[in-house]
């Protein structure tokens, strides 16, 4: 036995893996990367061309050069991977592997072939280099994840995403261990899928873009490659003016004539679910869907239908009086007559928060909580299974922290035996009012890492206290994978700049801000619409901007601690703070549109020079009265860092 | 009549726009950009998109939001665009267009709606800023391209290029108002697309990586609404491992077992010529791939078959001697067969020099010439239409200085009129040896607008004095519409940093070196398998490295003027350079790879260190003996600027 048998924490190895694995055992020595490994494997296709995906990534990492399948069958393999079975892409099965790498031998051993695939991602993050190339160090790791269900939402209806970006995410997600696909294919602004039952949905609700049913099978294929479930939503009752714009004789209100929405908001087009009609419709429909993906679990939407035109036509107000319903009980009607349709397409029923009705219980549906705890809790009271998206909203631009310290179980439910078995996991939900193909990268990634922390590793391993200097890590690790999270906000520093060489003072401005959280971006859903550019300043800020962070950190430490390094760190930051608004003057030429930042430069001007005055009086070059100090406060105070849809992350103290 | 008359040129006109109009004429005022732009279209769905996506780009680049066809259909619009006419997408339409913009007024007029769509990229490339907004001048052009065939030539059998890819180059093209997509779909290292007829070509020679038949049409379509005309080719009989790894009856070698090409180079197997099952496979793949593609034009390579089977094979020997021929006269007589399959199919034969032969010349087919001028000379003299390559392989990674001037009619035929009739224009060629999906654009851009410029712009309107500068300025527009040029450049070079937020150090190291010119990057073809990463620093480096031409620019500018500008310019470089070297040592740690640039560094270490010295001389602060200058030019001609695959572009002198 090579190993120290002291397990170490993830601390000590150098925060490299991202999720944290369940259990890591350090060895001493290292096994050096070169030309030679060379694998043996037992397992399937999948395997074999994950194998040859680790490689090109290794290859690219490193620089070496790897023949086509230059592989072995024998014990000279000095990289043996090992996996029992294949796995059908689907709930609940073994997603667990073992990673031993000693001096001499990488050995992946894993009950299925997705745990071994898993234990490559994990490999590749464990490379290591120094001056003379590049290594693994030896470790021993078995790991296995906490939660069966670690999905990503995309929306792909309010802004489309070509089969490209589709795919990026896939290897993305698998890439942070995340194995749940949900695809929101419908709402208000746009249907996206091709169906040959209806075709009107996209001649007439789609602007041209939607998929084909090949390339739902393309990337079905893709992500079961990846051992990712792909899950469809078609969003039912509400959020339903395209299916309406359509087919407008399924509307609750006569005489309907949609057009597919252009704004975000909550609109009022719902089906109705009073006719026979609807259930032919939706019958007809989710069988033709419920063909092209192979998934077990089907998601019908159910949120936010205010029944508006419920409440106003007079069959459908007639209807409920007979049935003695009121709205949510007329859903939940609805909603048990739909899962007659799954049944039969052989699908487990899904739902956002407000299918959760007494009368759909004996439906069994899969509730998908948004809306707070409250749902979770009530849904295992009446011993629903449940997937948790509140505190996920990744569109919301909160920080990676804020999500990082949500768990799919409350609380109060940490202890509850029922929560345990019904709790299946989380999903990121990436709503896209406010992203498009080319910004989604940078909304989605590198936060969603740490969401996959959460959904992979045990609540006790997780560290936020390096998470961001993980997330740098991790950052260029998903670049390496494909991710334009990063390019694509230079593009749009850079276009600024006139593609100068050197734009690193206009990104460490807008690295210093974050773009409004929540809503705030779009007031009431209208200043924005789905044509409107999002390749502007505040697409390209995050919502954790580094330079912010490090001049916030240095703040702390320097308050804690008094080191001069980090006075010099201060020193710097308000040094470029004081130069930002001749940046912005003179970039405004050219480039008019930066005028929404000149007031802010204006300010970090001042705050940057106060700072520096405050420095030299921390270093004792110059004596301020208190007057003084009170005058700088105040000055200080009165600046104003909001423009250009943009908050500055970390007001200076 | 508002507009001056006097024809200003193109430097009046800032050099705006790229290929330079034919006639431009300057007006008093400007056009100011707001979210009143409101047109009123004549034309076709083809013209409507285009001003869809012209109201997209606008938008990205100014930041007005405006709403979905907002249109108007009377006098009131601002902007009107009238197209006579849609155009069939094939060779020889008109596409001229006149654009006229007036203080008020924004008119644009054409024959065909892809003239008017030409119109739409033109005022684009116009848009101009000050600090209050976003403007176009006042302007009268009249445009008309050169020659009627304006090509990219794109290789996808090497690496594969994904959909995505191909449409990025279809934007970028139309943005350089290039008209033909030729697209390199066979080779011995692939066959890239569907075949029902012959599905072992995909199945056994593409590593599952080809276009499906409904990929086809997409792209086909996509183009078509750019107005381009995609031509296939589908390399025979030489250039064909691919073809006979899948089906190696046809081989000119008996008992032939094959399998895909992974090195680069020119290989042996070969159709043989000699039997009918040959012909019958042609001409039904070829029937199939004639109903994908709607133009007239078909490929069919030709080139580089060496015929070593043909000289080896007895039944090929006892062939060739009964019919009297050599081998250049069994390719002709295979090429004439093919035609009758080709005229079966309605499709005119196109193929590289080789296949010209005076046996061939009833086919007429079209040459497209890449050997030399020869070729040209030669088809001309036959009475063939001609295409021109030659000078235009932008895979070589020569200078864009020397495609510029580069012309598709060759100097001793300028004023010959059968010339100015048969030589339809030219084609750049991006062959992908060395080149996959994510360097691509890096490779073609900006460099081939450029050379759009030679195929659009009358001769004598080039302007190659300021190409450079005008590139830099293409290059963001080209960015704006999707090109990844700079991007996948940064992500190399960010990589090597470990994604430091300022990596413009390390980006003007790269920037002073060109990868190796010519084919000596991979000499004999084998050193890059088409496995090896291309993601390596020499694929982050360009043909005409930004850093590297501003440093000569400052000497000669330097030399002839004396000016103390360019000294400070000159200055800042040799600080620059002395820096490298402990840069490079700073990041080797973490990329070991930079391991190849130690030397260079060290020479640019030196070189700076003299050229501080030299400067100090020039100003008068120190005196330098005839010994000393003599030591310190030996020193720096001693200096090893190689390294790494790449070399330095402008040797300091």
């Amino acid at each position: 036995m090579i190993f120290t048998t002291v397990k170490i924490n993830a601390q000590q190895m150098d925060h490299q893996v991202m999720p944290l694995p369940k259990e890591v055992v350090a060895g001493p020595g290292e096994f050096i990367i070169n030309s030679k490994l060379k694998p043996r494997i037992e397992g399937s296709e999948r395997l074999i061309k994950a194998v040859d995906r680790f490689y090109n990534v290794l290859s690219k990492k490193t620089g070496i050069f790897y023949n086509l399948r230059d592989w072995s069958d024998d014990d000279s393999a000095n990289f043996e991977i090992i996996a029992e079975e294949k796995a059908p892409v689907e709930l609940g099965i073994d997603e667990s592997y073992s990673l031993k790498i000693t001096n001499d031998k990488i050995q992946i051993k894993a009950k299925t072939d997705i745990g071994a695939m898993y234990a490559l991602q994990t490999l590749l993050q464990l490379t290591e280099s120094n001056e003379k190339g590049y290594f693994f160090k030896s470790v021993e790791i078995f790991d296995a994840p906490r939660f069966p269900w670690r999905g990503l939402m995309l929306d792909v209806s309010r802004h489309f995403m070509p089969v490209a970006a589709v795919k990026r995410q896939l290897d993305l997600m698998h890439t942070m261990k995340m194995n749940v696909f949900h695809w929101h294919l419908s709402d208000d602004q746009g249907w996206r899928i091709e169906s040959d039952s209806f075709p009107l949905l996209t001649e007439k609700a789609s602007d041209g873009k939607f998929y084909t049913k090949e390339q739902i099978h393309e990337i079905v294929k893709y992500a079961d490659d990846l051992g990712i479930r792909v899950i469809p939503e078609f969003d039912v009752p509400g959020h339903a003016t395209a299916i309406l714009t359509a087919y407008p004789k399924l509307a609750s209100e006569n005489n309907a004539n949609y057009t597919i929405e252009r704004h975000a908001g909550i609109f009022d087009p719902t089906l109705d679910p009073t006719k026979e009609k609807t259930y032919n419709f939706i019958h007809i429909l989710f069988n033709e869907m419920a063909l092209l993906f192979p998934d077990k679990y089907f998601h019908i939407g159910g949120d936010e239908n205010e029944g508006k035109h419920w409440d106003r036509d007079p069959e459908i107000i007639a209807f409920k009086e007979k049935k003695g319903f009121d709205n949510h009980e007329l859903q939940a009607w609805f909603n048990s007559r739909l899962n007659k349709s799954l049944v039969d397409a052989g699908k487990i029923m899904m739902g956002w928060d407000e299918i959760l009705h007494k009368d759909l219980i004996d439906s069994n549906p899969v509730i998908h909580s948004w809306r707070g705890e409250d749902g979770i809790i009530k849904s295992i009271d009446n011993d629903l299974r449940v997937i948790r998206s509140h505190g996920f909203y990744i569109d919301l631009m909160q920080s990676t922290s804020y999500h990082y310290f949500m768990d799919p179980v409350p609380q109060s439910l940490i202890d509850n035996e029922k929560a345990k078995k019904l709790i299946f996991g989380g999903e990121a939900t990436m709503w896209s009012e406010l992203v498009d193909q080319n910004s989604v990268d940078s909304r989605i990634w590198p936060r969603s890492a740490a969401i996959a922390e959460v959904f992979w590793s045990e609540r006790n391993k997780l560290d936020g206290e390096n998470l961001f200097q993980r997330l740098d890590k991790i950052s260029s690790h998903l670049e390496l994978n494909g991710s334009e999270h990063i390019s694509n906000r230079h593009k749009i520093i850079r276009r600024y700049t006139e593609n100068q060489q050197d734009f690193s003072d206009l990104l460490y401005f807008n690295d210093l801000m974050a773009p409004y959280r929540f809503y705030h971006r779009n007031p009431k859903g209208t200043l924005y619409s789905m044509l409107s550019p999002l390749n502007q300043w505040a697409d390209a800020c995050i919502a954790d901007p580094v330079e912010s962070r490090k001049f916030s950190n240095a703040v702390k430490n320097y308050i804690a601690n008094q080191n001069p390094e980090d006075l010099q760190k201060l020193e710097n930051h308000f040094k470029k703070w004081a130069e930002l608004e001749d940046l912005i003057n003179s970039l405004i030429q050219k480039s008019p549109q930066l005028d929404s930042l000149r007031q802010v430069s204006q300010s970090f001007k001042i705050a940057g020079e106060e700072g520096l005055k405050l420095l030299d009086f921390l270093s004792g070059k110059i004596i301020l009265s208190d007057a003084e100090m009170i005058s700088m406060s105040e000055r200080i105070h009165g600046l104003k860092f909001k423009g250009g849809e943009l908050v500055l992350k970390h007001f200076p103290s």
